[in-house]
């Protein structure tokens, strides 16, 4: 992959509403050079074939009964085969009817998935379960999108089981999670305190600090420095702007204190970091 | 088929809420003796095997890639050659979240059904659709109740547009017609007037025919007395009541009338008719 300008880092759009379903073969080349990054989310399912797929820095091997789960807004890019056959599937936050229960908030639990995971022992992997999909896409009728709707549910939900993902017992609990991740994901380049976010969601800062541990298994400073942290990194890798400026764009106003927080969190310099994912791509 | 009274004319209760998918062969011997009728929505799939299925009064000559979608409330029978090989899916109203959308109303689009439809034209039979619903069902864990909604939902709606049920555009008006024929299982026996269902449903009897007349393509009259007609019959072949009793049981007090309304329906007086249904059975 090549160094980007973050301009030039291009953001594909998501198509209306719809769900899309399409074999891989037709989708090997991007629409847009790699790295790019969407505002959808896409599946990347890997039924055969081998190549690399690097997601938020890192790559993975791709091999036969993978699926990639790419969120709106993270970096990827692949190499693939070209005997690699699969399936891409795209859907975004408007393909599923607003009022519907949460155990149907398909998005919300996509984002709760892993980048990559083994399809091996979900069953859909031998079933005719992506061929089915494909078909219904293809041959699009009346329902065709009710469909796609209750296919895509089967297989996050699916997913979801496989991946053992954590779920809070309480619905109301993992609500403010998510509330928290969105909000989080909105604000994190100008609000880095917790009494920000706890305001917003109308809970104190104690009690949503203890349901963040409790949840992601961390304490919410470090889920905010996280998400900083990879911003910084995508930022490093793939624009030319300067440390400082990417400093300022993330809300370090100082800029000796983000020097600080980059080494500490990077291990080498920003220059060291910089240098090595140019060579790497 | 033998003639059972009333009372022994078994009603199968629903289990619980869950959507139930069996293999045929666990089920080609009833629970309760045939004929008899349940409170939940049975879909038996045959793949293949051969023998006769009765809906109803309609007996149909079981052959591959069939569906019987049985609704509450209807008298079935079977019996079915030792090879036959599908799937039995059972579910009830209570089966799906009460606020899922009307695209989502899979009870009332089940009921917009036929009885008997050939699968041919459904890729669903041949891939690996059912199996892998069966699979879901028999390997029961977290998020499979959901599954089984969305694969039961995907299954509904390709079988209403193999149907090519004539579907309202006005989904407005589709509800009225829905609540219309709920409203009419409910008090066929003792209402018989079109300005009762009109009361209920807050609209005028003009209005209520002229919609009934459009959706169903008949009047409101010849509805009501179908589901009465269908009951009489119902209550002949099966029960041992005698003809002004069942006229009583339907809301006819005047005895002469019913047979007069018997006689014109069915061709052939209710003796004969009774006849002929116990030497069919």
């Amino acid at each position: 992959m090549k160094r980007h300008s973050m301009s030039s880092l291009g953001v594909i759009p998501a198509i209306a509403s719809d769900i899309r379903v399409e074999k891989l073969e037709h989708r090997t080349t991007p629409k847009i050079p790699f790295p790019h990054k969407h505002d959808f989310y896409q599946l990347v399912v890997i039924l055969s074939g081998s190549g690399w797929h690097e997601v938020d820095f890192t790559r993975h091997t791709v091999s036969k009964n993978q699926i990639y789960i790419i969120k709106p807004g993270q970096v990827h890019g692949w190499k693939l085969a070209k005997n690699t056959r699969g399936y891409v599937i795209e859907y975004t936050d408007a393909s599923f009817p607003k009022n519907m229960t949460l155990e149907n908030h398909i998005t919300r639990r996509s984002r709760a998935l892993p980048d990559m995971m083994k399809l091996g022992k979900s069953k859909l992997v031998n079933g005719k379960f992506f061929e089915l999909m494909e078909e219904e896409f293809r041959h699009s009728q009346i329902h065709s999108q009710s469909i796609l709707q209750n296919y895509l549910s089967i297989l996050v939900l699916d997913l979801l089981r496989l991946s053992k993902a954590k779920e809070a017992d309480n619905h109301e609990q993992e609500d403010l999670i998510m509330a928290f991740t969105d909000l989080l994901e909105e604000h994190f380049r100008e609000e880095h305190s917790l009494a920000f976010y706890a305001q917003e969601l109308k809970i104190s800062a104690k009690a949503l600090s203890a349901k963040i541990q409790r949840v992601l298994g961390k304490p919410a400073k470090e889920v905010i420095q996280e998400r900083c942290f990879l911003e910084a990194k995508r930022l490093l890798s793939y624009s030319t702007l300067s440390v400082s400026e990417i400093g300022y764009e993330l809300g370090f106003d100082d800029p000796n204190y983000f020097s600080r927080f980059l080494k500490q969190n990077l291990k080498v310099s920003a220059q060291q970091f910089r240098q090595r994912a140019l060579k790497k791509n």
